[in-house]
């Protein structure tokens, strides 16, 4: 493929050049790097264009213009997912939102916010916080993605338990639609019956649908206090019962619940050498981080340490360590954020993302080793996740291969064929982008898959916009 | 209109009859009284048929017959809704989930439980209540309204604050599209991002793009204890500060903050007869019943105790009463209920539901009660609602006037009038039926209700799923 010189584009895109203004408008080689890739595990491309509007104005003329030319376009935030959601194809012309960052208004009185969808997710939180407030999102990539990349994908992260996901810290949103229309729905009730919701086709489309330009987030009240323990467990059946009596025991004030499998553990406290915060030298079937916001630690804690001490009365628990001050509580944070670790100890591995009930995840585990094991042999693999919410993460790897040598083929036809067979889903959080498209109809019947398709093609006739993501 | 005699019934109402069974079709006379009208104020009217299937393959079956017979067809579950969104037009297809009762099952591991559509929402909240588990949401016609009818229009209630609307209980649906085909998306996880999230489709669309026949709805824990405090305040500011000590103070324990402007409050202690708990005689500027649903009274009794006092030491709050008893909370939520007796008392009146932004809300009572008296001379008006859900509800009448006389058109104009002024919502939670449809544009922009249009036409084109319904 040959970089596009100016002399090869298209009119309508010249002229929105003219009219957006130079620097808004970047052909072929003055693509920056940034805008050819996402974080997925595919080579660069060579987009014809990026834009980077200021405005929905802009990104409507950006829209027309590419309709004009009969070109594709695929929006761009923060171009941290992993699932090639953001990535152009080669030809396509990006539409980056990295111009259109800011906070518009804080209401204080409805506990929303309102931003422009490129402002990056930690000057979101630092914002909430600086008003009092508490934004309650939080994933790994928070200095570098979008809010409104987190919205395309409806992210989820560690406190969906709580918060739930993207999806539900929004009110209103404003959408460019693939034909240009500027759609303002900058609604900030809590309750708002008045036609179709229609934000909701937008949150979790992956910018198929529509490009989100402007955001209304709903805010919640800073927590007063964060607590937390690490318990160890027997069994799953263990594990279960804990998160039923986390939930009965510490209601809403529950805020997250991580479970980890014990060749996990094994992995990170012995290969990454992350310190090892429970007593006993015993191995356990399961180990369990249960945190909790509380008000006031001056009630909430001594509730959460009586809580616990009732399960271990009860003989709950084979051990637990509660954390004594915010260096425990990182620490214990440390063992589950060690997956970020594993490139330089385990060595070249392949992540996924999926789903199940929480009933069936351990059957799940037990089935998708054994049957690793029997396919791919050598192939090693370890799980852990947020189980509160269904959502399991798992690494595989066979060792001593490089990232190319990894059998991904075969690994995903284990993973998802068991995700299929157990009712779960392909993607719990990262999305489905152009990686999972294959393994959707594992997780989506055709019923449903024909509605996407009739959604897809009600709003993008055409089919313009990041054609051929997700359906 | 002459009732239809089965001569007259199209040979495919005919052979679903012989399909289905004759107590699952009922032909013109035989058209239950019932299912010929919803609660909102028109006359009855005159179905061609009735169809009561007992599951998703018999309303499938239904709707290709209709579909064939080119009959347009309202759904109904327990016909409680208040602005026609299940009454029929004459000559229509009534199809009613009413055999579709029953609990299918209940995952506690998942916090889940399967329902069929047409399960009036008190025995959804009993069997989770037998099974250890609470089903947060609530409304005055839990005996009659049906787990499907409360999706469909999106139900709200009192504890939208803490559990969020009734589409953030649902995690999976089950729905038959107007062209008869069967969508199972029964999902029990919290976090599912494989494609578009097809559920939000048709929560809260009136029965206009699908039948749902089966949930899957989100239980939460049983709540250890509920408190109450009723509180006193000279102002509306006083009260938005109020909500932020509760939402900072109380965290998510929080799980009702109902305000009472005062004309509300002479008309229900005064003249309804409900006591007025708060000891002295003074008159105030705003009532809050403040809510609290904790995991433990003896920790979370103090908890609430201790910021009421500090908030009265502040001199925030210009007079309080705490519940001490059940009976107590009962004499509280009396004041807030005593709307439902407005009729014996104040005569025929006219019910609205609006939404607001929080901090618009006392601008917009007080130009509401100036604008009615204006245009409507000897116009009376009393508000209240969830203020921290930005919805009010407000009652409007001439006095001695009958229903027919009340001039509700003029009502209707002013109070939407000011709505559209203030960026408000014609209807929160009641939905938009044929009772507001002509008032949708003061709430959504023409762009909004476009998008809803081609959705209507994308999912059904032939437009016979509850026509002329919200769009």
């Amino acid at each position: 493929m040959t970089l596009a010189s100016p002399a090869a584009v298209p009119q309508p895109l010249l002229a929105l050049r003219e009219s957006l203004g130079a620097s808004a408008v970047l052909f072929g080689d003055e693509v920056p790097q940034r805008n050819r890739n996402d974080w997925s595990t595919q080579p660069p491309a060579h987009p014809l264009a990026v834009v980077r509007p200021v405005d929905a104005a802009g990104v409507s003329a950006a829209l027309k213009a590419c309709r004009a030319a009969g070109l594709a376009v695929v929006p761009q935030g923060g171009l941290t997912g992993l699932c090639g959601g953001a990535r152009p194809e080669d030809g396509w012309v990006a539409l980056s939102l990295e111009r259109m960052v800011g906070i518009e208004e804080i209401d204080p009185a409805s506990a929303t916010m309102t931003v422009l969808a490129g402002t990056p997710l930690e000057l979101v939180q630092r914002a909430a916080a600086e008003a009092g407030f508490y934004f309650a999102l939080d994933l790994g990539a928070r200095g570098s993605c979008a809010i409104g990349g987190n919205l395309s994908t409806n992210a989820g992260g560690n406190r969906v338990i709580r918060y739930g996901m993207a999806r539900e810290l929004v009110l209103g949103l404003e959408v460019v639609l693939p034909d240009g229309t500027v759609m303002t729905s900058l609604n900030k009730m809590l309750k708002n019956n008045a036609g179709y919701d229609l934000k909701h086709l937008f949150i979790g489309s992956e910018g198929t649908l529509g490009i989100i330009t402007r955001i209304v987030l709903r805010l919640h009240p800073q927590p007063g206090c964060t607590l937390s323990a690490l318990c160890a467990l027997p069994d799953y059946d263990g594990v279960v019962r804990l998160l039923g009596a986390a939930r009965g025991g510490l209601g809403p004030l529950l805020s997250a619940f991580e479970v980890m499998w014990p060749d996990y553990w094994q992995v990170v406290t012995e290969r990454v050498g992350v310190r090892d915060p429970l007593t006993g030298s015993a191995r356990h079937g399961h180990y369990v981080l249960v945190e909790v916001q509380g008000t006031d630690e001056a009630i909430d804690g001594p509730r959460f340490q009586r809580w616990l001490e009732s399960l271990m009365e009860e003989g709950a628990l084979a051990d637990a360590a509660v954390a004594q001050s915010v260096a425990d509580t990182q620490a214990f944070w440390a063992l589950r954020d060690a997956c970020a670790e594993f490139f330089p100890t385990l060595g070249p591995h392949v992540s996924y993302d999926v789903g199940l009930a929480v009933k069936s995840m351990d059957a799940y585990v037990r089935a998708c080793k054994a049957a690793l094991a029997v396919r791919i042999p050598g192939c090693e693999s370890v799980y852990y996740g947020h189980i509160g919410d269904g959502n399991l993460h798992l690494v595989a790897w066979v060792p001593g291969l490089s990232v190319e040598q990894q059998p991904k083929e075969a690994m995903d036809e284990v993973i998802y064929g068991l995700v299929r067979e157990f009712g779960g889903t392909v993607s719990a959080e990262h999305g489905i982008g152009t990686a999972k498209k294959r393994w959707l109809g594992h997780a989506r019947n055709p019923e449903e898959i024909a509605l996407m398709k009739t959604l897809k093609a009600a709003l993008d006739p055409l089919g313009l916009l990041n054609p051929g993501k997700v359906v």
